[in-house]
């Protein structure tokens, strides 16, 4: 506590992520990274990109990455917006789309970041209780609002909801933003990005952080009409003309135009997780349906933290949330390589053996 | 405007950057960079950073670089912020130390950032008007504020403030926070830095984007008390845990490890900063005393609109600011190599004569 600070940092409790552990030779499944490296084209673009030009500001609209990314996705580049991370992209929508006299609306088991970004904006929030079966039930969000955001698939629970589900809450609630956050939802779960174009408050966002395996090069970006775009704009340039770095900039943009290298990283990640899912039920695990690259799994028997630590001692890192308690008894486990796998399931088998 | 924007939206009047002209062959003098390249070691660092471990998140504490710079300074890792940018330092500063019931206070001429993060966080402000030679009177700021923050020397100006003076302020004031934005400091003026452990309040920024020729990569920081800084941890980890990329760490640290290339360049920049100006004022420019690595100057006769416009058509880009009126006579010219002074000059003597 300080004279010195401003009033809102005392009311400040920060999100804290993923531990990055420094130590080798870890079986690390608690960041969701992808456990493929960037597309080889990513590393050719940077290294060409290493030059004397780095003297020089980048482009402060990131037109060329924007129009990449506005190609994936058949959309036009005003519909497009970028920053340092999807976590930088969520952070501007906070504050330019989502603070209003009624409360934001997201689930009660959710990305834990936002009610941080509330709190950071002194936005009113309410949260809304997942079902039993920890799904979304979109009726429960006909309410006044001020807004709406959630993930798909949901974090942590990895759990996919049906395009349809959506577009009937986007039919329902015309007059505030619906942001989806659809930072996982190229490892089996439906985009709601086809929906831009009818609907013009809607917002998707997306990462290349983990189905583009570029965490390290902070790259994420918005989608929806311009109308939505131009605040986020706005706030931008009133915050950091240049989000994006050169480089950054040169990777991400190879990594929207590889899409083969794409494909097949995804396809890898999905068919490790059929198996890994089917290998942990045989442990007497119960695993939530995943569309994500974790899944969120609880031993019929054995407490989560205790297993999260034994886990440790093998030097094998999953991540999990003592709150809230429905969900205290789970582990969520990225999804690595199926060797990865292997060394998690013979781990596992030691400990409950 | 739209339903959709939060009310904040609709009042902003966002920063516009120098122009990022797309035409080859320019001599580019308008947004202050470096016109030589990053130090060998830096293009070493990051091509060997190019790498699979992309796929990972960073350090979220940046806690290599912090050494670094801390090093640099002889202060504490404790007493240094890093972020994507001096300018995303900057809006976190703004939001965490200098949001108060009284006003900030900052120059009339300065930059011009200043009052866009003030509208995003609506932050009251009040300027103080530079003397008639642009300089800043420390005793305009004996008044009861919210915070004081001038970049030393001053922008567009270039103008640097002595010492002495800085630290006669601290002691005048010394209940808000003291915000000394060195962006160009390495070119002539005397630093603060060494003030940080005596005065609690005060804190500095740096940028990589000037002396260290990395505006590109997107570094900057500030260093003050660990309770400052705490206050700027606390908005970061609030907004976007991860600011700084894999490879603008490595480039940063390895720049921050290079001095002898840094004192170099800047001596380098400085010895045809004094040529520009004796000949500018051959041709009877006016220039402002100036200690960064961009002069402020105005013709006895022809006007700063028309003379931006004239170079232009020549391929010479220099700033042109339209208000506040005292200062449209003036063109801001960054320092380039020998050789983009005489084809400005040149340019110059053409257009005069």
């Amino acid at each position: 506590m300080s004279q010195f600070w401003s009033d809102i940092i005392h009311k400040l409790t920060p999100y804290v992520p993923g531990e990055q552990p420094k130590l080798d030779n870890l079986v690390k499944l608690n960041t969701n990274e992808n456990p493929y490296g960037p597309s080889p084209r990513v590393i050719a673009a940077l290294k060409q990109e290493v030059a004397d030009t780095l003297r020089l500001y980048p482009d402060p609209n990131s037109e060329a990455l924007k129009a990449a990314i506005a190609h994936t996705h058949q959309l036009k580049p005003n519909q497009v917006f970028v920053g340092n991370g999807s976590d930088e992209v969520l952070a501007h929508v906070f504050q330019a789309l989502l603070k209003h006299d009624l409360p934001l609306l997201f689930p009660d088991i959710s990305y834990s970041f936002y009610p941080v970004y509330c709190r950071l904006y002194a936005i009113d929030f309410k949260t809304i209780a997942l079902a039993n079966d920890f799904t979304i039930n979109i009726s429960d969000y006909e309410q006044p609002n001020g807004g709406i955001i959630f993930p798909n698939p949901n974090a942590p629970t990895g759990i996919p909801l049906a395009l349809e589900r959506i577009e009937q809450l986007l039919k329902n609630n015309t007059q505030t933003v619906v942001v989806i956050d659809e930072a996982y939802v190229d490892f089996g779960t439906q985009s709601a990005v086809g929906l831009i174009n009818q609907y013009p408050n809607l917002l998707v966002t997306h990462t290349l952080s983990k189905a583009r395996s570029l965490a390290g090069l902070r790259v994420g970006y918005a989608l929806g009409s311009p109308d939505l775009i131009e605040a986020l704009t706005r706030v931008k340039d009133s915050f950091n003309s240049y989000p994006i770095d050169r480089l950054a900039s040169a990777g991400a943009i190879a990594a929207m135009q590889d899409d083969d290298y794409f494909n097949k990283i995804c396809g890898l990640v999905i068919s490790t997780r059929t198996k890994l899912i089917s290998d942990l039920e045989q442990l007497d695990f119960e695993v939530l349906p995943s569309g994500a690259n974790f899944i969120f799994a609880k031993h019929q028997i054995k407490d989560g933290a205790e297993l999260t630590a034994e886990l440790r001692t093998r030097s094998i890192i999953v991540r999990h949330f003592k709150a809230p308690n429905r969900i205290s008894p789970y582990l969520r486990i990225t999804i690595g390589t199926d060797m990865q796998s292997e060394l998690l399931i013979r781990a596992l088998t030691e400990i409950l053996g």
